[in-house]
């Protein structure tokens, strides 16, 4: 009878312990899955909104609190306010582009995954060798427009939404494009063109447990290249459109299944490869996008190290999700339960970073 | 305890009067969602069927009863039994279409939603004045062929399924594709084609609550327009392939999180601008058809006041409304769930008209 | 009272019966649902996989027993274990695809579905005999190169995942791509290439309730002909692209409601049809592979008489099977129903074959 006692004990301060916690994000990208995800999972959420962008929030009912910032750069005048809350910072896409990656470094609050791998998240070059290391096949990169043999796109440093991105098939096509482009001043990339569809595979990784998840994938809708293919060809020509990539969306899609163990294997080798360049590595939602050529390579292009707008679709869970919890589990809620999982096991420190 | 068997007598009434109705709607469009989700609020369901298309009704085991017409126009043979049945009809995409506008007026039997709106959805002129009036940004609308000095898209005024429509880029083209084409006789209008990827906005206002739901997105799946990217342009322009835009289904998607204040306003300011053109405005389901374009600019090209067959991928619930729901809600359940709510506050005359 | 212990005994005795059974298939293509259906529906599961390709199964945690293969076509090794195991294998789109078509006669394992279909799937002319004695639309098929008079798709026999299909629309063209093309001395078909959008429809035949289900509707995602349209069509002939069609992956869709009829009588006459070409005829999951077209016809290309990965989005349920299920039904656990079913009916040779 008194083992049952103790063990209740334990049980209440464990519950009261995790009922300390807040979880915390901006009011934009994946914060409705975060925020439910997390009440899901029983905190009570924050969400820091822009004037004017409650709306959503409110209408969809995801937060017990709303903090309001004249724009999301103003972060550090209402940090304390986080900090006086106990509230566990969920950073995601808009996060690092609002904050810019030398602010993140000076986020206060709790932390939820490593800050240290955004700084090669965030560079090209330590990004490529990254997943070189992990042994990914990436497309190649061309050093000088003049190099150019093949069909490459042109993707600026820091381009919101893929804005402005171009394709051009030699030198001459390069520099006819760039010239008056709004982004000329930027820097850029000039990468080679697979011809293959798009597949962003959707990961999470636990501290915890060590083990990797394969969540969901996607693929983006955007404007105008998930359009240009409904006009015909003659007409496209008559009227000049050339393509650009800016995100609207999401759609939801699955894979082959005869791909999946080489998907889960490249996500372990990323996880892998990140343990070496920075101290304890990379952890929580990434995801690897690429492009699946018809002999089905898979070419990556790119990493986010954080939570993606292409899980959006799977609030309610998705179809690999479902596989594995009966319940639904977005990978917002994927996200909060890692870290009741940690405050119950007293290792919070394990998931903050 | 006088109180206490007093309300229960109460709610046995409410339960009583809610049990009275029926709802019924033809059998075609979004019925299965909208017949199914009356079901799960508990009402009984009427599907109004076609001789022959009874078959996946029935498998789906969504209708209490079946009434069968040789063809829907045939509605007002069996409209006194829908009075008999004391049903309330739910109007939606193929309805109006069927009946045609001026029938809709003559219906008698209860009708969810105002039909005096049908008359501006209908009207090309009185739609677009609505919109604007609401603050919209839409495609330019050329008065003369001659005007045309872009990409434009010449859509026929009632074509089911957007059938006929097609693209020029000036007066030579319009006329060469004009001559001969089947429906060259009818009504048209000549719209600004925007280069970017179209979004349909599905939208629920409840009259009861006066509030504003999102409630999912989707894309449309066009025949060919949605293949014809498929084919690579060298052997489009061998083959004379011309866009066509007749739907054959939906396809779920996300939008943007940023997106969504933008979108609730646009919504809101559609019911708004409603309330000044006809009595009591619109409400119920409605939804926004736009093309977001590369700038992430909105160019809204129509609105329909009823539900859309695009909410027909959520039957289960769509990723906004899990969000807010803690039950399976689709546009169909909703609006069953508005019709249940007004009986049960004896307001039901507010949603009807 | 005795009357109630003696439908206890039955039931137990039934439970026991149903509990005797396993089911196995091979770890690919639809394994994550055919399984995970299986545990839902009370089975213990058996995954047959390939070495190093075991990471997914275990991860999603559908299978209580892994039996590892240096390839699946030794197959027949562990088939013994199956029989000592008592489990009933469960064909999927790769089970024939590896094993080969004479070879799956040779099973000796308890196979769900009827082997002598797939004499008349795998094989292009029996395949087309059968789907025109159904009475559906196909496309036209040319014998001779020479007689190409309109756009063309030619197609190799056995070809995984589309790969090497192209297009023509002459005989010099064919010619020309022919020439030097990898698969050039297999056998091919010139088919009609009909401009119209793809749509996969999934069905279900139970033999027990002599019941046609439509379960759900896919497209594919093909690389790279589903990313081809994202390039602006100049850019396209400048880089010389060629469509091709390798399967990477599927996205949920709907279908126009107004279609449903027909599809269900399609999926009907196809199941009648199958009575007259082999004893007992097909049953179980099957899909008809069509394109419609913008007068909303329907050319049905293929038929597979199995289930597809197509029904993959699908694993927690498609907005058709929740209107009919009140619970996440998948193709692969509806397959495990019938099988629990007819076991409990003590028909279990009804399913088998």
């Amino acid at each position: 009878m008194k083992g049952v006692v103790c063990l209740s004990k334990d049980l209440i301060q464990q519950m009261a312990d995790f009922k300390k916690y807040k979880i915390a994000t901006l009011g934009s990208h994946t914060a409705l899955q975060i925020l439910k995800g997390a009440k899901d999972e029983g905190f009570e959420t924050i969400c820091i909104c822009q004037k004017g962008q409650k709306r959503p929030y409110e209408s969809y009912n995801v937060a017990d609190k709303y903090i309001e910032v004249e724009k999301f750069e103003d972060y550090f005048e209402i940090e304390p306010q986080l900090i006086k809350e106990n509230a566990i910072v969920i950073p995601h896409g808009s996060f690092v582009s609002y904050l810019g990656f030398a602010n993140v470094k000076k986020i206060k609050a709790m932390h939820y995954g490593n800050r240290d791998i955004i700084e090669w998240e965030s560079d090209r070059e330590k990004e490529r060798r990254w997943l070189l290391d992990a042994g990914l096949k990436m497309p190649m990169i061309f050093e000088r427009p003049e190099d150019i043999d093949r069909a490459v796109i042109i993707k600026f440093h820091g381009a919101g939404g893929g804005k402005g991105y171009f394709i051009a098939n030699n030198a001459d096509e390069f520099y006819k494009r760039m010239k008056g482009h709004p982004d000329a001043g930027k820097r850029f990339v000039i990468q080679e063109y697979i011809v293959g569809v798009p597949v962003y595979s959707h990961y999470f990784y636990s501290p915890l447990s060590g083990e990797l998840e394969v969540m969901s994938f996607d693929k983006r809708y955007e404007s105008n290249a998930d359009s240009v293919g409904r006009i015909a060809a003659t007409d496209q020509v008559d009227v000049g459109i050339r393509t650009t990539y800016t995100i609207t969306g999401n759609v939801p899609i699955v894979v082959r299944e005869s791909l999946l163990p080489k998907i889960f294997e490249m996500g372990e080798r990323v996880v892998e490869a990140s343990k070496k360049i920075v101290d304890r590595g990379m952890w929580g939602p990434f995801c690897l996008e690429a492009v699946i050529d018809p002999n089905l390579n898979f070419y990556t292009f790119e990493i986010s190290a954080r939570i993606v707008a292409g899980t959006n679709p799977y609030i309610n869970g998705s179809p690999y999700t479902w596989l594995r919890y009966n319940e639904p589990m977005s990978t917002g809620r994927r996200l909060a339960r890692d870290i009741k999982e940690a405050i119950e096991k007293d290792e919070l420190e394990k998931v903050l970073g």
